[in-house]
């Protein structure tokens, strides 16, 4: 008996996105070895394309075996020891599991807060660096997932640098939907995951590491705890030495290279111009029918919006109403923001009108019928005058 | 530019191994979100194959999102802590690298040699659990996929029960191709990895713990150094809670429920003849060519066959002819039997007599070219003769 085949659901929530059929084509190809010359040469290929999208020339950037929790597992074990100081900011999950797992490497994490869905404040990331010296990490989420707030990063790179502290950034829900530039911002270790604005199935972690992180890698006292992740093994794998380290997830990266090479294709630029583009149209449609945006215009993601949930509406019913009868999938909010906030994505090959649209509809349709008294048309009607004033 | 499409190079290495083409379907399928009820099946369903291949009912299953190496490091990672004595089996790559691993976790590692292409003795298993009290843990490798050696675990299960110590097998080359029985032989924690008998492809880690492995986690003093591999995440997103730990990577399930499906079709006891039956032949054949087993055929697994590499034979150049010219892939030796030895796997779907003959006429008309006098029909014919005796 064959898998059912999985049905066609838009995925509008806040990854996995959705998958363009050039993508799964590539996935699934013929399995070459991971040695063989013509598999050597993709992940080259893909390498180089990662450098694209993450506007560097790192020579050490290429996909760690594992989502984006992976990635930030790698970036971390490589760099801290035990005692090392590592300041994180947290203003929702992501920066609060990279607390968990900093300490799980030893490190004394100095924790910044912010209240979820704004920016740490740089003022307090300037108390807290002065406040401590010797720190070796300042670790920042550039796209937090879990409020769909944007964290600007020239003031953490410039105070990290006044303090000589590396700099870590979470670009999960940020790479390929909005500008990273890891070299024109003087970021040294930066990850991602494949399955929000790259647009590629979850599973692989892209990574970068810049000079300075290196060189901290080259001075560390003790071993790197995991054997797995350990970035002397990935770098001697993934450079010419081709060095036999884990048997690399072949189809995965065939993926990811095809994601890749669909956003050279498309230019970064016109890239995060229709993902701004979408997600206006997408807050004027929802403001019409009464549904507000969690995050200040501000600092709203232009990949994933989180929107507070109308009073006395289920959140549940909701979207299961949506997978059920729209087959659109949206995402619940986590923690406080549990049954209180959706959030709705349009990253990659999500972001595009048609979604915007059968979203809208769905929605309002649902609402209205659940009492939350809204117009299906005028939401369509708002979201239009954006792409109007764009046009 | 799309991806240039891979060579249908057969997999006949040391893994990835030939993956269906019903497999490669699956892996392209639409991209499901992580929580969509219709995904949620595939991933129950899929544990419930495992546990069929594991032949366990134990109910933490699942695969590790990471390619074998990581289920090796999730199984050490959450059993050891900082001061734990673990007695570890080396005869080969993967059991040097399991000491490595543990050590990574702070543990105490005792190492038991044997030579490469043997067995870890019973007396040395024996006199090292004697001579050490309070050991945690025994890890051993079952399949040595460096060398092609078999590591009976009856004597292993025997004592390690009787000192109290928990059994760790490394099944990543026998899962599917020879009897693993987890239950039956009552190991503790097993993993393996997708892309070796099971031939699903690279990037998933199969892992299985029983009662007694999960009470020691529960006793755990310290939290696991890993977040991405700690069990008590993972088997809340895998079990009922379905709570949220990473976005598991989807078509990768899909591929490896597929795979798993084509073992159940077949039955577990028809592919264990199927691999015992075509190793055979292909070591007669070679036999017949002067090409001589590295491993004794009481330890040699049907699924992975080390040869010595004939005398004056140049070890790369009759690699890169049989993919150049036959488009087979089969690997080279590791560590001291690099350049020695060749590796040749027979695994899940690669297991075939269209692939042990094609095999057997490429090797044998590129080593008579270069000098090796063989002849292909007499290579031909010895396998054949196998066959003939099986019919």
């Amino acid at each position: 008996m064959q898998m059912k085949r999985p049905p066609e659901v838009l995925l509008l929530g806040p990854g996995p996105s959705p998958v363009h059929s050039r993508v799964l084509e590539a996935l699934g190809q013929h399995t070459l070895g991971h040695l063989d010359p013509d598999f050597l040469e993709v992940m080259d290929q893909t390498s180089q394309l990662l450098r694209y999208v993450f506007e560097t020339e790192n020579q050490i950037t290429f996909p760690v075996s594992g989502t984006g929790s992976a990635g930030m597992e790698a970036a971390l074990v490589n760099i801290l020891e035990p005692g090392d100081k590592a300041i994180i900011g947290v203003n929702g999950v992501f920066g609060q599991r990279m607390v968990d797992v900093a300490s799980r490497c030893g490190a004394e994490v100095i924790q910044m807060d912010a209240e979820w869905g704004k920016p740490i404040d740089p003022e307090v990331i300037k108390k807290t660096l002065s406040a401590h010296s010797g720190v070796k990490l300042v670790g920042v989420v550039h796209a937090e997932t879990s409020t769909g707030a944007r964290q600007p990063l020239e003031p953490v790179v410039e105070l990290a640098r006044k303090y000589e502290a590396l700099i870590l950034v979470d670009t999960v829900t940020s790479l390929g939907g909005l500008p990273v530039e890891v070299d024109r911002r003087d970021l040294d270790i930066v990850y991602s995951g494949n399955q929000k604005c790259l647009s590629a199935p979850p599973g692989l972690a892209p990574i970068t590491f810049g000079e300075r992180a290196l060189q901290k890698f080259h001075q560390r006292k003790s071993k790197v705890q995991s054997w797995y992740l350990d970035l002397s093994f990935l770098t001697r794998y993934w450079g010419e030495e081709r060095f036999y380290h884990h048997t690399a997830p072949i189809n995965m990266i065939y993926s990811l290279f095809e994601a890749l090479t669909m956003i050279r294709e498309e230019g970064l630029e016109d890239r995060f111009s229709r993902h701004l583009l979408h997600s206006s149209a997408l807050v004027a449609g929802l403001k019409a029918i009464g549904i507000e945006p969690v995050v200040n215009d501000k600092y709203r993601l232009p990949s994933l919006t989180a929107v507070w949930i109308p009073e006395n509406i289920n959140d549940a019913e909701v979207r299961s109403r949506l997978r059920r009868d729209y087959l659109i999938e949206i995402g619940g909010g986590l923690g406080p923001f549990k049954g209180k906030v959706w959030r709705i994505g349009l990253m990659g090959n999500g972001s595009r009108r048609e979604n915007v649209d059968r979203l809208l509809k769905g929605l309002s349709e649902i609402l209205d019928d659940m009492g939350h008294h809204c117009s299906v048309d005028e939401a369509l009607s708002e979201a239009g005058k954006i792409y109007h004033q764009q046009a």
